[in-house]
């Protein structure tokens, strides 16, 4: 059985997704990064574009969108196709030997409806944390140096596509790599530089966050309404084994800038 | 280094995979074939009916889908996303260890993309046999009981994706892994029982064809129009080293009916 000691996994959303230069920027970056890497991705606003192409309403609740019978169709064509596969053969163009997964392939990762009760999101699910299969993605990927690429489409085991959410999906693989041992660095990059302490001052990043000094910048309203599910997603993360989490910008992964979610002080 | 003594490879095209019904029909018997396994699928009529909605024609020059950039991303979305995904997890369900992959993914099968020049074909490719990664689909896949599902959507190692013909990837896998000294059988699954004689009598199949054979069957006329590339490419496959190649019916197989294509007498 091979194994490895350590792992950085990158989520990228649509501010790198939707913008050509910004993920070739991005992908050239990402190669440049050594050891063992896995690249979660969103879909960006495609999904929404063929939606509305194809004259199918997009209906989103809380952030999250409805996913219905023709939906999921089109989000499995978006994310794991076209997104999926362009990211693949760019990485590959930039001698990363990348792999495309759904949660489908390999059994990677399954995930579970959610219940129609109280609102129905339809073909929408949650990843279960204890069917993430570390085997496959670790030894027989990552040993062999082989970068994956998920997209958030994941499977319930019994034949059915669910629409996930990515940074789940790199939070719950993170944790999973974490409890099998290894040591790992999270990294959501978005259009900032970090978690900022002034909405305004792009320049006003907070360098570290830990548990303790959450639930002041929480209480004095520092970190407010988006920012907060993120953090405490983080937080979580780290709970449960994951060493760091690093909110960055998407533009460049490779400085130092940027906000890091961590237990040590 | 692990390795496999043997593998069989299926195709399916149009007629299973437009079908649900013909689709878990099929994925149910593949599901009971013993040891390693590869299944090559086309995409059938979703491309032509998506390319409809979206308002982008439909183009067809001997068969051969004429893919611009817009046709591409919707052969990509098609063939890599929803095809291959609902694939993959139905065979999940039917507890097939199965990976969907394009050509891009772990660099498995590169392409070249087609002189414009007779016809400009646009984005579609014909495999490299020179570049398939051997290596990366015995290895790390088949010898660790994963079955990788490909769709006909290939890469060129430079970032651009390029519609292939399912036809020529199985083939192109069957002789890459014959001459890696696997024993290999190549089943082309379709909507007739074999090979026929008699086109308008179904059970007039023909149960083996060898080069020499053939050249007689030709002759007489007994095979003509579309089955003289099909054939020829088994006979080129055969002549590579491939062990059989089977014409068969996608609705059962697990049956003995069939048309072999062979060296042996």
């Amino acid at each position: 059985m091979n194994s490895i000691e350590s792992v950085k996994i990158f989520k990228i959303g649509g501010n790198v997704v939707d913008n050509p230069n910004a993920l070739n920027k991005f992908i050239a970056d990402f190669a440049t990064v050594k050891g063992a890497k896995i690249l979660v991705h969103g879909g960006g606003k495609e999904a929404t574009r063929l939606s509305e192409r194809l004259g199918i309403p997009t209906k989103m609740i809380d952030g999250r969108r409805v996913t219905d019978r023709e939906t999921i169709d089109v989000v499995t064509m978006v994310y794991a196709g076209l997104v999926n596969k362009r990211i693949v053969a760019l990485l590959q163009a930039n001698q990363v030997d990348a792999i495309g997964l759904s949660g489908a392939d390999g059994n990677a990762i399954r995930a579970v409806k959610r219940s129609p009760i109280p609102t129905d999101y339809g073909y929408v699910g949650d990843i279960n944390p204890d069917a993430i299969n570390i085997r496959f993605i670790v030894n027989n990927l990552l040993s062999n140096n082989i970068s994956p690429v998920f997209c958030a489409i994941m499977h319930n085991g019994e034949g059915t596509l669910l629409n996930c959410n990515a940074d789940s999906v790199a939070s719950a693989l993170a944790v999973a790599c974490a409890q099998s041992g290894i040591n790992v660095e999270l990294i959501y990059c978005f259009e900032k530089d970090g978690v900022l302490r002034d909405i305004d001052d792009a320049t006003s990043i907070i360098s570290k966050i830990t548990p303790e000094t959450y639930l002041d910048l929480r209480t004095t309203g520092v970190i407010s309404k988006g920012m907060i599910p993120k953090i405490e997603n983080a937080l979580s993360a780290i709970e449960k084994g994951v060493k760091s989490v690093v909110i960055k910008n998407s533009n460049n992964i490779t400085n130092n800038i940027g906000t890091v979610i961590t237990s040590e002080k």
